[in-house]
């Protein structure tokens, strides 16, 4: 008896959970499910792909779908709609609209009594997860995030808006003097100029101007004027060579404070290094889904974050197993 | 309404557990109960202290009893003893009787119907939560734990039953090459000598013999013979000087790959820094402690280890509050 899985979208992180599965013996995938004509789509592994609107014509063989769309648009639809009739994962990440979309979600999965994981990944995920526990284990303490080294989609973006810009990446750089304050225990108050900086590769098109690109790059509100950004011009090879890979990481620390006087110090730190951000994010999501199948045969429903799920959900063995080789 | 809270046993743990509940405003300590002659107990706050005879007289007034014993011969008897009448939670770490102590403690909780929360602190306990969460995420990996540099009770107390030997403190310390190793993904098969030193400090009597006691302590079975060992004979002021504290911390590094041809690398590092092992332990415990009090709230009952406690258990704030803040 395997979990069969369904994966709603078929982008990178589509094809992270399709390879993720792979890795997963109790786990089996069904199929990938797309907005776009299914004969178009090729497979990693050669697996069936339908067409999205078919999809409630599955809905006997699916114990779990993955719902792979983007935070912006396709979450907001997609998840309180397959809630209805699935049990779904998601890895809505708008951190703000979190709250707006659990509720919406948690009525469409109540509705249809099934499990609908939200916001599942690294952050939000487990660096959430890591947060949380900072925070109930050492009152008296702060936490810090810090990200990186990685690639931002969203700023890379942003760069190629520009005018006169034909292809671009950004990496987003933790600033190792802070990240060493924290280490230290210094509990402080750090701007979002002294946690991160920006560096960014640019492809610009012939005979462009590269000082206003750099200065418009510079400038930008939200995304670059607030931080230390670097702008390095390379050759389309060089983007290709050095920059196609989707590397990224970060940490999460607790600094805390405990004793009568509070005269001893404690950090606990957590951090990622990740050669595929989408890759990471699926195996967690796949974990997770295992997880939201097993809740649900016990009869739960609602919609769940990560806060909800007791760590032995996400197994494959048994608590007995777990609590004999991992505890 | 707070949770209200009993200490059984008044050693540095449960001292370490008086002060960590100073610090979460929804929780209150009772009593201390001792099996010493009460009058002769003075805490840290003034707090009331009990004869551990007379637990049952205060068993309505009680929400969860933290039992602060030892794990060879106190909890053993201790955590199903008590946990026939009421919640409470241990810091059980001998992994190899964990299944055996498991079995017990579930049978009088159930029998009770409380929550016994057992095992917690950081190892077993938070260390074995990364082990879990390292394993669910990334199935192709391996994961290492690394203990230090920190003072092993155990270790400590074995130098000092030499013949000669006054005092002693001993650190266990990990090999840095070995982490360095892990850290950068090589999946190795590490010995216990590459994985820690143990750098010992003694206090001798007056004309003791150095050599043999050197000797003594580099070549005793199970505690140093497997490790490079190196040992310093100081004066008893040197000791008090500079090892009265008790720090400890330590690693959870879990390697692992993903892709479809396994060709991405992800490192996950969870890492401890501690000025003080007891308090930094009691403050996981009385975290642990509140989800006792609320899963026996939500009318669960029996056996439980960190694996079996969703993250949201352990906050004093509400669900809505961690999904908007933490998230």
């Amino acid at each position: 008896m395997t979990i069969k899985i369904g994966i709603m979208g078929y982008g990178n992180l589509g094809k992270g959970v399709e390879c993720a599965i792979k890795q997963n013996p109790d786990m089996e995938l069904y199929g990938v499910f797309t907005r776009r004509e299914p004969d178009t789509v090729k497979t990693l592994t050669g697996v069936n792909v339908y067409h999205s609107d078919d999809i409630l014509n599955h809905k006997d063989k699916l114990d779990v779908v993955i719902i792979c769309g983007g935070s912006a648009t396709d979450l907001p639809v997609q998840t309180p709609a397959l809630a209805e009739n699935f049990n779904v994962i998601d890895s809505f990440d708008t951190h703000a609209k979190i709250p707006e979309h659990f509720n919406n979600v948690d009525d469409a999965a109540k509705k249809g009594g099934n499990i609908a994981m939200i916001s599942v990944g690294w952050d939000p995920g487990m660096f959430s997860l890591n947060r949380l526990y900072g925070d109930c284990i050492l009152p008296e303490g702060k936490d810090y995030t810090f990200w990186g080294k990685g690639v931002s989609q969203g700023h890379s973006d942003a760069i190629r808006r520009i005018d006169g810009v034909k292809d671009a990446r950004q990496y987003t750089i933790p600033v190792d003097e802070a990240l060493e304050k924290v280490r230290n225990g210094e509990i402080c108050e750090l701007s979002t100029r002294e946690k991160h900086i920006r560096e960014c590769f640019v492809v610009v098109e012939d005979g462009a101007d590269r000082q206003r690109i750099e200065q418009e790059i510079k400038t930008m509100p939200n995304y670059f004027a607030d931080y230390d950004t670097t702008v390095n011009f390379i050759s389309e090879e060089e983007l290709k060579r050095d920059h196609s890979g989707i590397p990224h990481g970060g940490f999460v620390i607790r600094s805390g404070v405990t004793g009568l006087n509070k005269e001893h110090k404690h950090i606990v730190e957590y951090s990622l290094k990740l050669d595929s951000n989408p890759e990471f994010t699926a195996s967690v999501i796949v974990a997770y889904a295992r997880a939201a199948y097993k809740m649900s045969k016990d009869g739960l429903s609602g919609c769940k974050t990560v806060f909800d799920v007791a760590p032995a959900y996400l197994s494959a063995k048994s608590p007995e197993e777990l609590r004999k080789t991992m505890l």
